[in-house]
């Protein structure tokens, strides 16, 4: 027997191998969670190839804001209750998604793509900054909420963005920055509590 | 619309839902596995669904050990120059392969199908000991090694063994107990140092 791979069949340490590569797993977790799906076939296993097959098949990028979606535009740009004079800035899908999830935002969204990243060579041509300026001029956008992470290249890339819309007769807004949900004072940065302290508001 | 599931769509929702079901994922995990999936397509989610829906297809529970294989009997049993007069007990198919892993091993496995267990009602009459009877006397098995897990449940479970193989003329033995490669003392339990100390052996 030639079985250099691994201790279980080619067929699993296969599947183990494209599963590991999932963010979240590794080598060990993958395992385990084959085993698991090996043990449950008909209830799992079948039906999750499946779902990544048609998913696969039918998710599209939205040719508006770059959201995923069966249909395109997406069920965000296509839904008339939605504010098309509000755009949210998010970098990623991922973002775009957690902001619904918290619900309460009735506008739109413009997914970039990234954030500009000297180390990852992100630059600005690489993010959809001109896609978001014809939509700010051709939807007649009233205010451009900049909804970055609180990073470093998160910031940078909204001074960027504020620099592209400052020329238009429009509102550019960020994320407030402040105590998070739940925050004890006393486990928050200081970089956090500053910002508190700095936007603060009258009770 | 009527969008109650979640904030992407219903077949994002559905794939994610599924995801959320591999041990060692949860919903926000399973939702970042999904996104990246989606990212992915041809690289890795066409590909991971095709290997779910062959592999689901392919693999077998070998009838005599109880080991996932394409083939029944598996690579183990089927392999001539593994000795079928050593068996190795264990508890699932996922120490088979750790101990697969770990090489050595040149002997045949039994694998019991989990351990007794009050809290989670798995009886004797749950787990292959019957088949495992059965396969000492019909291959002149000369030794049983209990290669469980050192928990309560295991140490039952391998009690309850030996006194099943006490009547036949065979050896029976289990792994031994001890400080781990790397462990360091002054982290382990007084359990694993008491066994250390009562097991030691002559330099």
């Amino acid at each position: 027997m030639s079985r250099s791979q691994g201790p279980s069949s080619p067929e699993i340490e296969r599947l183990i191998a494209l599963m590991s590569k999932l963010p979240g797993f590794g080598p060990r977790s993958a395992r385990r969670a084959t085993l698991a799906l090996l043990k449950k076939r008909d209830a799992l296993m079948l039906p999750l190839a499946a779902a990544l097959e048609s998913t696969a098949a039918a998710i599209k990028t939205c040719g508006h804001c770059g959201n995923l979606d069966a249909a395109d535009p997406c069920y965000v740009c296509s839904d008339p209750r939605r504010d098309s004079k509000q755009l949210c800035v998010v970098a990623d899908v991922a973002d775009l998604w957690a902001l619904e999830r918290a619900g309460g935002y009735r506008g739109r969204y413009h997914v970039l793509g990234g954030v500009l990243s000297a180390i990852d060579g992100v630059r600005s041509e690489d993010l959809r900054i001109g896609e978001l300026m014809e939509r700010v001029e051709a939807d007649g956008v009233t205010e451009v909420i900049v909804a970055l992470a609180a990073t470093v290249d998160g910031q940078t890339t909204g001074h960027v963005l504020s620099d592209h819309l400052s020329g238009l007769d429009i509102t550019v807004t960020r994320l407030a920055q402040g105590v998070p949900m739940g925050g004890e004072l006393e486990y928050l940065d200081e970089g956090t509590l500053m910002a508190a302290l700095a936007s603060r508001r009258a009770v």
